[in-house]
């Protein structure tokens, strides 16, 4: 099978990587628009080829999918395109610039029976991995609240802002974790600079049931955190990706609600016991879902990272905007169908 | 001068102690309904004179000031008791339950000439006096941004939420750390306890000029945090309180908005240099706090702590409770004449 | 049942109150030559009669044992003339300035039935509790190496160089968790001031069966370390004793000997598994070895922390003193009968 | 200027990438006597020429110096022909297996004219060249002691123990930072497995005036750790490797002696300042010391990981392993001429 890699940028070295080493893959081509990178493209792979003409790649049928690693803007032109010379299609995070483009790319997918697929990375790092594995034994119980922080002094983006950098990651996640999805959304955050982008941004998911989900997310932070807390009813986890060796803690801690207490009295009863740090393999999350891309061609199958996650990464930050630009004004969610 | 002791819970064993200790006051007598906190300040300091009748602490002329620490929503019937036998007060945080409460209270002290004074210990800290003092200097600049993070497996409170709880700890640092106050409150929470109290609560201010403090609090973290990052706009400072040694770290770390810039590029220039720690003096905040209030009765000078940082921190947290049972709604924010 | 305490400086007034509050025990007075310190003791303890004649307290038919915490060199002569007048003692670490000495007052103890004790407090700690009850258990197997660092910017003491200062807290937990006595002792250290005193040493701690045990000692570190590192042919454990939540890390990890390997190949296989943070309770040591006192008074129980131990510690610390001023030459360990 | 890489193991792929982005130099081929190694090699470098027969590099007049990356038993042959070759040699630490070995390489070199260099690749780090920066400022004073930690669960090595694994690190920086070389060596370890090769060692340097270094290496330790303290009777420096922007910390710390005191208080007086935390810029150390050796190569001035470095650390490890056989005694350290 093989793959032509459009944009070379951040990521286009990694994905250009990690296809070529994935077994039934090979990469066929690098394409972007802007000669320096292909320069750089020539020196790191100088037996892959190189295009500058979108067109080459839609019309070579050879390939068999495109993996498209460009400025969100243009992620709907190229990945419509592609799907209408019938190429399967990874998009990097997120997914679309808007629902409206979300939506229709996933119509096509479906109506032509291709592979459409978002690379949410995050949801192949055995660390997330083990969290799923965790959740669902029951061991930590019913989730109550996600908190996440993750801050550092970041490269300002230029086209998108800080919420449409990060949170994704956050976002893709808990759509991993969660069995329900958010009814609702808040965000509010400032922008420091004269674009108009926020540099600094909170999100607020609301779950039924009182759940709630918190995304702090920042570029001008002099240190960094890439901290989520997991508060199951039962045990708590602590996602430290910073930490090498410690990277999950999973705590015995918490309260139980006493039922038949009478009001004067305390509420709750607190529960403090071991920690357990399990061990994580190491391994390349990229290869994992270079792996999940190629054979979900091949099968048929529904990737991990699959348009509906993509799909309601970019639906929850559509309505995040909103509510940004309308003081924090709660949006409540509907979710298009896919 | 001669201090009553009103309320022996957690808070009033080191009121008597650091009141006993400051030069030119003594603790003349400990009040509280509870016989059990009777006997156990008792035990403790058996040379005080125990009291469970408010009013013979009222007609006692040789009572200069009462320390009142008992729960908020008996602070402003005492207070005002106290000041209606001439006597000062000193109120533990928050202040009173409402604006109202604040308002009348701090009428009375300034129609009565008295100190009307609320206990924010914080505000005595060596670490947060260090970092007044590195704001006055100019060394980091304008803030533009605060984020605190106040989460562990606390005591879930019986009669205020979490918010309540701890956020005035942040408040009033941030009061005393800016040259303005916020114009607009946004607050969201959950309660996963069917009292209503919220035990997770997101808390964000607004200030003029696109600058914001968000302060994340919980009662139900595995980890304990007490973080506070304060962006300036040319150095970055790092206050973390449970560290023993290393609790204020400044970073001249940041970046430049570059003027000129023509579109295409990144806007911004990134700047990462020394981190400097400070020594901080070990003291006892409390301590400086007990003298603070001494010595403004004895000077009339107004204390750091006064009350128009309690009056602040109240009308904050009221409009942050609007905003968190209305969907967490931007509230602007006014300021009682005060 | 009464007791003295005798030597009211760093260390007396914990013995004080710890004494104070142990059931079936009292202090009936606290011995010091010191005007300043009796002064002190009377502000902190006014109920409690001092003494500056020990004669007083060697009459005093009511007294039924002392607790000793006063410089080394006078251990031996205030621990003698209290067990000739029928007295308890409790020594604080090390018990006597020599061999000779320690051997000698175990003598009399043992002709005369009185408990002889001395002051390891860490055997009473709950984190070196845990680690005994994990050893004893099994699971970390048996202890091939032990390596313990214990630094900071500490006191220079003017009686006893580092190694006697600080060594007397590893050397007794080795001898409370390791099932033999080391067979020879090593050290080295150097001293940066004219008092010929070392203030950094480093003891090694030979066992049989090529295991060994190394204390690395010091007060010119500019940071502060307590960690031990016990390694088991199964498990190892970390002991940080700065943690205030995870003391204690037991790692399923190390490496198996792979016996049929052939000899051009790498010899072991390596392990990597989950680490468990096991829960230690909070409790005050001093209160424990208190209690321990009180009780092997009562019972005629061997305490914890026994004249043994106390004499393992003074024999390797005056083997490691021969060793340091004769240029770390290896001295092996004879232990007198005991 | 062409170069040889000899051994394409663990580290000869690092040479490679090195010296082939080095100005002036270009890698011509790599060695290796074990078909698997150049296979992995071919498929890294698939330009780069592979050669199993020492003898054809020998021959080739073209290659200008070789770089050695084979198990340190081979380094004295393979160095010795090369330079008999009139090739420049570049030496994987440590240097060689004796100081015979070493003494006789630095005199073929001398006579021939040839660079004779070791890689420690330590010297080229940013943090080891900010250290040396400040210490030959005068900013830290004197240096009294360094005591260094080096531990992990490290591969067991098959032909060399824990200290001629690890130590070469802190040896050569001691070297570096240090204006003298010590005088006297000892150490003690432990072999866990039946091969001899101890796998625990402590190696303690005694440097004129008191001073010292004390290096603890293993390879069975739960947790990684890359601490060196360097305690200078100024300040202090931490350097923890792993700490990714925090690497070095420069304390403000230590005590002084006061020379008047009278001899029944405290000697010294203690000191506690500020934290500085300098910026280090982040590059490859490798690429320094091949640009190092290329232009010594050029310029025939010394490279700072000369000969003599090379010689100090085999000399300290030969008198280090007689120690350690024969009971930890200390070893006077003679220099050869070089």
């Amino acid at each position: 099978m093989k793959i032509a890699i459009i944009g070379y940028g951040y990521w286009g070295p990694n994905l250009v990587r990690n296809f070529n080493k994935t077994p039934g893959c090979e990469v066929a081509c690098i394409f972007d628009l802007n000669e320096k990178q292909l320069n750089r493209a020539n020196k790191a792979f100088p037996d892959i080829k190189l295009v500058n003409n979108y067109d080459e790649i839609l019309q070579d049928k050879s390939i068999t999918a495109v993996a498209i690693a460009t400025p969100v803007f243009t992620h709907f032109k190229l990945a419509k395109q592609a799907m209408m010379h019938d190429k399967h299609v990874l998009l990097e995070k997120p997914m679309t610039a808007s629902v409206v483009e979300a939506t229709e790319l996933i119509e096509i997918a479906k109506n032509r029976g291709l592979v459409l697929m978002v690379d949410h990375t995050y949801l192949y790092t055995s660390a997330v991995e083990k969290i799923k594995e965790i959740i669902d034994s029951g061991e930590i119980g019913k989730i109550k609240y996600i908190d996440s922080t993750r801050i550092n002094l970041g490269l300002f983006q230029t086209d998108v802002d800080v919420l449409w950098d990060l949170a994704p990651h956050d976002i893709s996640i808990c759509s991993f974790l969660m069995k329900e999805k958010p009814i609702a959304v808040q965000a509010v955050g400032v922008s420091h600079i004269d674009n108009d982008l926020e540099n600094i941004a909170y999100l607020t998911l609301h779950y039924p049931g009182n759940r709630i989900a918190h995304f702090n997310c920042s570029w001008v932070s002099p240190v960094k955190i890439r901290q989520m807390l997991i508060g199951g009813d039962k045990k708590m986890i602590v996602f430290n990706d910073l930490e090498t060796t410690e990277k999950l803690k999973i705590y015995d801690k918490g309260y139980n609600v006493i039922p038949e207490s009478d009001r004067d009295k305390l509420l709750v009863d607190y529960r403090i016991g071991d920690i357990q740090i399990p061990k994580i393999p190491q391994s390349e999350a990229l290869a994992g879902m270079a792996k999940d891309f190629v054979n979900s061609i091949e099968t048929g199958n529904m990737p991990r990272s699959n348009y509906q996650s993509g799909l309601e990464v970019v639906t929850i930050l559509e309505a995040a905007t909103y509510s940004m630009k309308n003081k924090g004004t709660e949006v409540e969610l509907t979710y298009a169908n896919a």
